[in-house]
C-alpha cells in the first residue's frame, strides 16, 4: 500500500504528476533537444501557467535553478553590491543570511527566536541596505510572515528591493508583484513533484541592478545563472545551460492543473485544512500548535509540539503510529526532532486525507 | 512509433531507463526525505557503482549538482585563488574559459581552431597555473583528448590540478583518477537520463586548496555548493541542499546496469560503434569527417560535414529525410548548423541502431 506523504519536502507527489509523467516518457521529453521549438514551447507553457496561477506581471522574468538554495546565492550575488538585510527566525531565513556572510556582503540581521513571527511594525530597514529578505514560510518553525505586511514594508522603503522566499508556499501566499521584485520556490513542496529544481521569480529592477554591478570590476555577480545570461536567453525561452527539460514540463501541466481548480479555489482548500490542523491541535490533549498567534501561523506547514513531559507521545511514537497506518508525519527540524513533529498542508493532500490524519494522530 | 536519438545531449535514454523510473516510481522515491536513512543509501549505491564503473580512488568524492556548467562555477571558485589555464577548441571549452573571465580569475588560454585536438607536446602550463582545465571531449566540434595525454601533462606539472570535462563522454575515457584531480559529467549524455543534474568528482587536494581559499578575506569561494559544504555533507551521505533525489537513485541504478556489462565492454562497444560511424563518412561520398587525426576523433560524439557544394544534402535535408525514419540526427553547433550534423554514440543506441541510422544515412 502506498504511503500519503505528509512531510515538508520533499513531500507527496500531486496526483496528477503520475500521468503527466507517463505521457513525458510517450512523448520522449526526456531526450528532447533545448534548443528546439518544442523545449522553447514548452518554457512558455511553463511560463503562462505560472503567469497565471501567481499573478505575475510582465516586468518579472521566470528562470530556472538547481534548488531555490541556489537562488538565494544567485539573489545575493546579482542584486548586493555592499549590504542586505534578514529577517531571520528559523534555520531557511538563517541560511539565507548565512549565504550573504559567505558572499562577504555586509549582512545585517533583524533576529526573533524560533517560532515567532514578523510583522511590518516590527521592521526598520538599515539606511544603506540594498535588498530586503524576506521568507514567506519559515519551513523549519512553521511560521509565516503575511504579505500584507511585506506590501507594507515595501511601501514604506519603496527603493529597496524586496525578495521573498516562497520555497515552502508558493503558490499559496497572495504576493503583489508590482511591489515584489523577486520570489522563488521549490518543486517539491506545494507544487507535488520530485526534488531538483528551483523556480526563481525577479523584476527588470532587478536585471538593471545586476548589468550595473556586472561592470564593476571589483565584485563579481558569478558565471553561472547570472541574471543578465537568464535574462538574455529567457526572452526566446531558452536557458543559458541545459535545463531540467522533464521537470520543467512537469510544473507547466500541475500549474495548468492548479489553474483549473482556480489559484482562489486553492488557497481556500489550503486554509480549511489548515483550520482542521489547527483546531485539532488547539483542543488536543497530547498536541499543541507551536506557534500561538493566528497572524503567524503558517498555512502550509504546521508544526505541533509533542512529547513534552504531560503529552502522552514522544514525536518518535506519533511518527511510528502514523507510518503504520500508511502516513509520513515529518519530524521536527533539527533540535525540534525531540519535541515537535512538522505537517505538511500542500495541495497533494486532500481534506479527507487531512481528516483521516487527524483521526490517526487522536488515537 | 517512438524515435531514436542520435542527438548529443539531452539524447536517448538508455533502455532500462523506463524500468527504474516505474520502480521509484512505486516507490515512491519522488516523496523520500533527503535526511532519511532511505536517501543515504541512495547516494551511497550510486557512490559505490560510480566508483566502480570510473575506478575513483577513496581521495576523491563523488557530489551533485544542478549540471555540469555550474561545476565550471563551482571549480574555479573553490580551487582558483589567481590563475586557471584553458583548452579551448570549442564552444563547451571556451565557455569554462569564459565562466573564469567573468569571475575575475586570471585565466590563460591556448586556443586552436574549432575542429583540431590537444597532444600533450603542443602544450606549456603556465608557471603561475593553479588549476589546468581540460575537455575530454568537445561536444560542438568532435574532437576529443586522449587520457594518455593529459596524464603525461600532469606528470610534467604535479603541483598543479587537474579538472577534466567529461560531459559528454563519462564513462568512456579511462581516467587515472591518481592523476586526475577533478572531472564532471553530466547525466542527459552518456548515462541516457533526462538532463537536470551534474556530476562532480574532487580530490581530498582541491578540498584542501578550498579550505584554504575560504579563509582567505579577499576573494569567495561562493555560499551553495561549496567543496567544504559539498564533503562534509558527503561523509554521511547527505547534500547541503535538498538534491535531485529521484535523479540520483536513477544514475545508480544505470551505473549498476553498466556495470553489470562491464565498463571495458561499453568501451569497446562505444570504440565499435564510432569505428562503423567513421567508417561510413570516410568512405562515403555525401559525407566527411570533420575530425581528420584518428586521435583527436571523438568516440561519443562524431561531427560529419555534409551540404558543402560538392555533397548532395544539406544537414537540414539530412536531419530531415533521417526524421522520416524515426531517427533523430543532431545539428552542428552554432554556425555549424549549416554545413555539419553531430551524430552521439552513447551507451543507449546499440551497434544495430547505429547500423540503421548508417542505412539510412547512405540512401
Amino acid at each position: 500500500m502506498k504511503n500519503t506523504y505528509f512531510t515538508p519536502g520533499p513531500a507527496e507527489l500531486y496526483p496528477t504528476f503520475y500521468q503527466h509523467l507517463q505521457r513525458a516518457m510517450d512523448e520522449q521529453i526526456g531526450s528532447i533537444s533545448h534548443r528546439s521549438q518544442q523545449f522553447r514551447d514548452i518554457y512558455k507553457f511553463a511560463d503562462e501557467q505560472l503567469r497565471t496561477l501567481l499573478a505575475i506581471p510582465a516586468t518579472h522574468g521566470i528562470f530556472f535553478t538547481g534548488s531555490a538554495s541556489e537562488v538565494w546565492e544567485r539573489m545575493l550575488l546579482n542584486c548586493v553590491e555592499h549590504e542586505s538585510f534578514h529577517l531571520v527566525n528559523g534555520s531557511f531565513s538563517q541560511k539565507f543570511y548565512d549565504y550573504a556572510n559567505d558572499l562577504h556582503k555586509h549582512a545585517h540581521v533583524l533576529e526573533k527566536p524560533f517560532g515567532e513571527g514578523f510583522d511590518a511594525a516590527d521592521i526598520e530597514v538599515p539606511a544603506y541596505a540594498e535588498l530586503v529578505c524576506l521568507t514567506h514560510n519559515e519551513t523549519s518553525s512553521g511560521v509565516q510572515m503575511r504579505p500584507a505586511d511585506m506590501h507594507k514594508l515595501k511601501r514604506k522603503y519603496p527603493k529597496k528591493l524586496f525578495c521573498v522566499d516562497t520555497v515552502s508556499s508558493a503558490p499559496y501566499p497572495d504576493l503583489d508583484f508590482n511591489l515584489i521584485d523577486s520570489a522563488f520556490f521549490s518543486v517539491q513542496k506545494a507544487f507535488g513533484m520530485p526534488a531538483g529544481m528551483g523556480i526563481w521569480i525577479a523584476n527588470q529592477t532587478c536585471l538593471a541592478k545586476a548589468e550595473r554591478l556586472q561592470k564593476n570590476d571589483s565584485l563579481t555577480i558569478g558565471a553561472h545563472h547570472t541574471l543578465p545570461t537568464l535574462w538574455k536567453h529567457y526572452k526566446t525561452f531558452e536557458t543559458p545551460a541545459t535545463p531540467n527539460v522533464l521537470y520543467i514540463y512537469l510544473l507547466g501541466k500541475i500549474a495548468e492543473d492548479f489553474n483549473r481548480i482556480g489559484i482562489d479555489n486553492i488557497r481556500k482548500q489550503t486554509e480549511e485544512k489548515a483550520r482542521m490542523l489547527y483546531k485539532f491541535l488547539d483542543s488536543s490533549d497530547g498536541y499543541a500548535a507551536f506557534v500561538k498567534p493566528d497572524r503567524h501561523r503558517s498555512q502550509t506547514v504546521i508544526v505541533a509540539t509533542t512529547g513534552s513531559p504531560d503529552r502522552v507521545k514522544s514525536p518518535a511514537d506519533v511518527i511510528k503510529v502514523a507510518k503504520t497506518a500508511n502516513m509520513i508525519v515529518g519530524s521536527g527540524y533539527g533540535k525540534y526532532k525531540e519535541s515537535q513533529i512538522r505537517i505538511a498542508n500542500f495541495p497533494a493532500v486532500s481534506v479527507d486525507q487531512v481528516a483521516a490524519l487527524i483521526k490517526e494522530l487522536q488515537k
